[in-house]
């Protein structure tokens, strides 16, 4: 197939996990005997297949695992993070963040909701309700054209799940693809998409650490549906920039080279 | 690839000319020998080759060419008209606006957007501001991570185009991904998509039967960017409905079978 | 106050109601014995005092209340209406359409979801899940800063209701203010505004005939808050247009004066 | 009138200004002989007159006059900076930021858009195109029902300006209401709004140190209607929050009191 979009290679993964949860917590290594980041790695590559090229790397690797060199080579970078928020370095978080201004696509899934990386792009306090008493999850799509959105009944249910409830303090999404409600009652924004810079993020909300939703067959798809969505196609890896252009050339700009004009 | 988003056959295009101008005024028929709609066509199909099956058909085919059954084998309906909208039988209109609602994408170009099928879809009168006077348009991206900006300079200029300026009466774009500049000062929203029921609409404004815009390099990446983008992946070409549900029965809506409870 | 946004007199409101179930259900009857529609028009007064004045016109009114006359004269038109939406005549939609686009506001409330106004200006089905078994609904404020939240509470609820649920046809709202959770699990995007050419729209989906729902404090806020907010200001009652404008001169378009170049 | 929504007392507005142009330059102070912020706040006064009590504050201001008091008794702040970005403390910039989020209202004008406040805000590198040379720029609307467009011409000029121009980098606005373009040929999303948290953001761009653009009558309106826009009414200033609810218990959040599960 000759269209230029979707006709190069595989999309390049990287699954970041917090890993913590299940190295202290029995009945986590229990659900996640892996660990959290390879059950959904493996979620990425059983819908994705030969289309993704998926790794993982963890909090307690060498700069999180997210060298420069590791972000140059990522397409979309997948976050998983919760009880170890304040560990992130603030030198890897702004590394991520220029990346995603600069074209890496981010998946920010779940209790990622409070990591530092999503604050920063979002500028909210990302706060929200929540309660972890074994609600139902019923996941609506109300933007049925949504790629992210193909394949998943309409609704899907999670049997299962903690609570994360509105008001949730995001900028409003540009596009709001998942509502879900819960047994309590409480309703949440589940699947929102929103585009910083060259980048694009997608926020999805089911999955913790004491249920097994990332085993979930339609909870999988989505998020490899939201790799899929996420990858951009420019040519370089850079950040919109501030320059000055000249009058009728609307290709050549500039950096300033002048200074407040003092006296 | 085993991307099931993607992994499907080519995308099968009809392109639906009004073929009118081409006609009745031999400098149109200069510049568009073949048709306005042949030039469209050709377009999709160098960008997007093998990964497209291009048709055309125009308003003097019977029923306009848009048959239920071309409609029902269509992914991607491509409307360029102007001078005979009111020639359009309403019936077509509605089987067309029928087909959109039910997953069939829609790109309007140009002077479509005074079309029956437009206002029908967006509700608004779709008046702007015109004047075809060999403005100089500049296109700008403003949405940068748009598939359908991908490949496209920033800006792309057209030397010489009919004036659509602002204001612009149509609905708040769901995405707006260009803006037009004109030499006279003018300004428009000039690539703008839409969402409505079960498919999606891509209004891209360059194109004018006095300019041979449809020939233009980047004007022909962006109608091929936005065919791709405009395809659904629904498994029926069905419309959303108004269904009554049992509690705790998610799947198994039915339809209504009381009445007003007279007295 | 100068502010000249807000300076101006009350706000001029009409409340439209079917007013068939009153008549001919005895139940209806005794939970609305002035009618919906007075119920409405009460809930707004109570809220708004000499902010508002507002009338109420019926489906058998004369025209059903809305002539040219009364439309020129309401900023703001509230509209109920379920059993009989097919006995609504085409031209009056077209008017009460031509009046939105030119500037009138219109709130849509519950089963007006299916009212020719509203699908005429959506351009979509406007189709919904819906049960009339008692629901609770919860509604969540999920736009906390826009006016037609202020003074509710976060969440309220309605103790006994018509379930509505996704998906909701319509097009991706431009502002998302209200959620409203269903306790068998549903979910529906309750509060919803959009943009018309000069007009604005917000539809509401509390309120049902078998529920006293417009009694409810939170609900008649939320009515008169939209009602506010809905009035547009500018000077003139008049619709976009579609002109030709000359070159260096903004203000003074013309219409077509040509024809099509026929030989 | 008792409508309560805008019932209450003036909006009280504080102009903040950099106000080291206009001590530096003197082609600066002879246009802006008060300053640009006395220019600012002149152009509010005179528009919104008792609806308003406006005051201002410059960089050289102990806290940059942005005390915790002064920000709790502010509905609306007004920022210009331009060549000191890098001198305004992280410690009033997590303030003022802190108070948007809890409900204080925030205009960026001009070349606020690299200001930390508003890149903390938006999440992005808010760069842009830009190009002094005394471009005409054309104020276009295309959001005719918002209130801050309300009373400005369609469009209004300013006859010299400082060119900025897309790509701009920011996230895709709620509300876009105004476009400018350049006589250079560029465009520029110039009105835009943002809601974070229970905050509301109006981005304006037209206003440079070296024109008198702050006197022009339609630029000093928009202000005028965006400071009315922007004040909120919730009854505290308070941010979101992350709290515990309890099912059924929809009202009384509590803060987390456990602690990672460690064994």
């Amino acid at each position: 197939m000759t269209n230029p979009i979707t006709a190069d290679g595989p999309v390049r993964v990287v699954v970041w996990g917090e890993n913590r949860h299940e190295q202290l917590e029995p009945e986590v290594a229990e659900i996640y005997p892996e660990g959290m980041h390879n059950a959904i790695r493996q979620g990425i590559e059983e819908n994705l297949g030969q289309g993704a090229v998926v790794s993982t790397v963890t909090l307690d690797d060498p700069e999180h695992g997210l060298t420069e060199e590791v972000l140059e080579n990522t397409d979309v970078l997948v976050w998983w993070g919760h009880a170890a928020h304040g560990e992130v370095s603030d030198e890897v978080v702004d590394r991520v963040h220029r990346h995603v201004l600069a074209g890496m696509g981010l998946l920010v899934l779940h209790s990622g909701h409070w990591s530092k990386i999503f604050g920063k792009l979002m500028g909210t306090t990302c706060t929200l309700r929540w309660r972890s008493e074994r609600d139902r999850e019923i996941v609506w799509t109300v933007d049925p054209t949504h790629p992210i959105a193909q394949g998943v009944p309409h609704p899907f249910i999670i049997p299962e799940q903690e609570m994360y409830g509105e008001f949730f303090d995001i900028p409003a999404p540009d596009e709001l693809i998942f509502l879900s409600t819960f047994s309590g009652g409480e309703v949440f924004r589940s699947g929102c998409t929103f585009r910083r810079g060259f980048g694009k993020i997608f926020f999805f909300s089911p999955g913790d650490q004491d249920y097994p939703v990332y085993f979930h067959k339609d909870v999988r798809r989505v998020i490899a549906n939201g790799v899929v969505w996420a990858k951009t196609y420019r040519p370089e890896r850079t950040s919109p920039v501030l320059l000055r252009y000249e009058t009728e050339d609307f290709y050549n700009g500039q950096g300033y080279q002048g200074a407040l004009k003092a006296q």
